[in-house]
């Protein structure tokens, strides 16, 4: 299994990286991809990290799940990128996993018209500018293959829950949350 | 204010990225130093970030606070590298906030004798081979200037208190965790 992480600079990096994080402790291949041109990124506080591959690179690629974090600069650039939606769209009809997070889901997908009527959730006031898709408000929400994540404060939720639709394997989600002290529900 | 975070290759590539977000989301300077040598790093699932600084070319710096991520090859490393024991011993000596997290707290400041008695956490059975501090298995411990945290799961938990102790600004912590969506005490 292998998932494609898209980011523009200005990706949010802690939300990109929880991501990339959790997905390898559950086996899951990730490859981050730079859709700013160049391997070398510049993150939302300017974090640089090194991308693995280039969206140039990967068009004729299938991934797994295709995850997009935050960033508002970032999903701003990815919302009019024409390589990045028709490798979303190649995704969408092949029903692969579908998963946007913060602002991703309603600039990515709201405004390309890629939620399709389904259940969403995103960060702040994003949803009223979306014609399309059903806003929740939840901190996660799964619909058919999309997944989509409020923001930075439950990335540990929203990666998990991906790991856990791509793997079907919750006992294995559980261990590994259990392994690094994450109390998803925390009781003390 | 400004904070060092002492990183060496094997690193834990969320624990890193999640401190130095929050601290940046409090307006707190964040240089990640590489101490091997090389400003390109290499992560414990092989993400590539490319470091501030080295550990070599801050050896006159003082920072307000030097925190240690986690991750077993880069807790062993930073252990037995005599820069980075001279530069933590150095800031330890000015009483600058000293933070570890994850392997950290038991293999750089237990096995350097550098927790000099004072109640700590860490993961797993690391404790066992410290000779030096009092072990309390709690998420977050926080002992005059040492902060130490038990891993991966707890770090937004960490990154906000090292945030709050460092800034003393109680309220604008807390509305940075409201804002990112993060609720240390979930309830809903």
């Amino acid at each position: 299994m292998k998932a494609a992480l898209l980011i523009s600079d200005g990706f949010e990096e802690a939300e990109t990286v929880i991501i990339y994080d959790v997905l390898k402790r559950l086996g899951i291949g990730v490859d981050i991809i730079s859709c700013s041109g160049l391997i070398m990124t510049n993150a939302y506080f300017s974090l640089s990290i090194n991308a693995d591959k280039r969206i140039e690179d990967i068009m004729e690629f299938v991934y797994d799940a295709v995850i997009i974090p935050g960033g508002p600069k970032s999903t701003i650039s990815l919302s009019s990128n024409q390589k990045v939606i028709s490798f979303i769209k190649r995704h969408e009809a092949l029903e692969k996993w579908l998963c946007a997070l913060c602002s991703a889901p309603a600039r990515v997908l709201g405004m390309n018209q890629l939620l399709k009527g389904r259940q969403y959730t995103c960060s702040g006031n994003l949803w009223k500018g979306c014609t399309d898709g059903i806003y929740t408000g939840e901190d996660i929400v799964v619909d058919g293959n999309l997944i989509t994540g409020r923001g930075l404060g439950v990335s540990f939720e929203f990666a998990f829950r991906i790991a856990n639709m791509m793997t079907g394997r919750p006992d294995e989600v559980v261990a590994q949350e259990e392994h690094i002290y994450f109390r998803p529900e925390k009781t003390d």
